[in-house]
């Protein structure tokens, strides 16, 4: 009996299973096609494409490419949630910039206080604690706070179509990375459930952590001083030290991941290197050239003759965001 | 007739699984015990010990640990006949200390040139070239090259206890890791083959590398800059960065080991603390308390009250060297 009924229900699945499409939100075009047909190459062992699964390495900027990044990088919206829910402590805020900037939600004014500024805020807001306690308030913030133009939890505002492409990749014996010029701290306690990444698998840029003792139980704090930016030249490095394998596949969407982009694709052998380009002001935002956030201008210049596949939101997403909370 | 042959080889072959030993080269005692005990712990999923196997994070030491470190490090042995075979290159360094002594071979003279000494010697023969110079360099030396007392390959000179133990972790579900005081590109060319731990899996200590475009390609090159030391405090801090999860198990041999084996085992839950302690001068080597290299001492006297096991090489080891080449 439970044998029939298990002949009986694979015969109805598989059909079913041979229709389903792993990358469904992407619209059929260029950027599904150079996709499909990468992994078909690397994956088939015949051809001459192939690629052994340990060299199977996918590497993901976040920002713009995984989840959104305007109005600001939402590391920046933390640390500005962050100053609010400190202020209390720190009565000298109310009257010094940056952080007055931050507790009237002022964006253009903390933009003006620069990189000493920003600097400033991130330290304020990310050091002096140790990394187990910066754990606990970024999953706090991440499972309450909402984006301030759209209205929605941030982890809803991952993009559907790479959270697919990340699957689909892993599907086919990939491991997948972020390597973002965020914080990887930041990024570490949401990854694994929102993109399935753990966080073995995320490299980003960090502050100095120092293993000490405190009242008698050790811990590894966070210091006011920056260790490593992974941003341009660095993410190759970044890269290197943590993988120390040069990828075959790297997804972008700025200036920021050009020497990535560049790296991976130098390579021996079969590599993809796709850039999401922000084109679709009705369902997310319309960026590149003359952004302060994520700016795309030489990548964008130098895809074609580099090889590199531009993913026009617009044109080949058929679903922008995340369809429900992850 | 292919099927009755299938079938008998089944038949026979069945039991002798049954009776396979994963840790064939430890004979019964306290350590085989502990480490058996503390597996069968993390995977009971019934028991009030078990560890989720995304959690079950291993991290080895390698020098000393893994494979041998007498009469001194296996790298600086390196870094000697890397001297050697780039001297006629350099005729000043037939005069100039700490030149002069590995050209001589006189390791004594070598030690008395200090950190400075040690320091110089490393980056004349470690930086100047790309990633991918150095690592064909140590895959050609690691093939090549012999021990000066035992007069065997390097790689015939890890450990067959811990070769099966790293494996019987990773058939229980565990990522091994290894955490080194050596060079994270010393050690990855080789790891794989002999450990099978792929280079993401490889922790280190590192130079500076420098993306830059050299007669049109892209290199990361090797500077003669030290980046980060992977010993003693840095062991946590570098499994914070590289793992973001803190292991359960953590398998050393020297005071360089400490912090790696109290963090490890300051962790909720089960977790499990391990030392190799050289005690075997017919078959290796013993030292400890007043060794240059690999000084196991506040580790061997705080073993007892921190839970930490002791493997008594010649007590607990049936075999010391992994038996075939690797």
């Amino acid at each position: 009996m439970f044998r029939t009924l298990a002949l009986l229900l694979a015969a109805f699945s598989l059909p079913a299973l041979a229709q389903h499409d792993p990358l469904a939100s992407w619209n059929a075009g260029p950027a599904k096609a150079r996709i499909v047909a990468f992994v078909k190459a690397v994956t088939d062992d015949a051809g001459s494409g192939y690629v052994a699964p340990a060299r199977r390495i996918a590497v993901f900027d976040n920002d713009g490419t995984l989840w959104s990044e305007q109005p600001a990088y939402f590391q920046l919206l933390f640390a500005i949630d962050r100053v609010k829910a400190l202020a209390p402590k720190h009565p000298e805020w109310q009257s010094k910039q940056p952080f007055k900037a931050a507790i009237e939600g002022d964006l253009k004014a903390l933009a003006a206080s620069g990189e000493k500024g920003l600097g400033e805020l991130v330290m304020a807001t990310h050091a002096g604690m140790s990394t187990e306690q910066f754990e606990q308030v970024v999953r706090e913030w991440i499972a309450t706070a909402r984006h301030p133009l759209l209205k929605r939890p941030y982890t809803e505002l991952v993009y559907q179509p790479m959270v697919e492409l990340l699957a689909y990749l892993r599907a086919n014996g990939f491991k997948t990375y972020i390597v973002s010029g965020g914080g990887i701290e930041f990024v570490r306690p949401w990854a694994e459930r929102v993109y399935g990444i753990p966080p073995e698998q995320v490299i980003g840029s960090s502050i100095v952590v120092k293993y000490a003792s405190v009242d008698g139980k050790t811990a590894l704090l966070r210091q006011p001083r920056v260790n490593f930016i992974d941003d341009k030249a660095g993410k190759p490095v970044a890269i290197h030290y943590h993988i120390g394998r040069r990828p075959i596949a790297a997804f972008g969407n700025s200036d920021g991941d050009f020497e990535m982009l560049e790296w991976t694709t130098a390579g021996p052998g079969t590599t993809l290197g796709m850039i999401v380009h922000h084109t679709d002001a009705a369902r997310e935002f319309a960026y590149d050239r003359k952004s302060g956030v994520g700016r795309l201008d030489r990548a964008l210049t130098e895809a074609p003759k580099r090889g590199w596949e531009v993913i026009d939101m617009k044109r080949d997403w058929a679903t922008v965001f995340k369809v429900s909370a992850p």
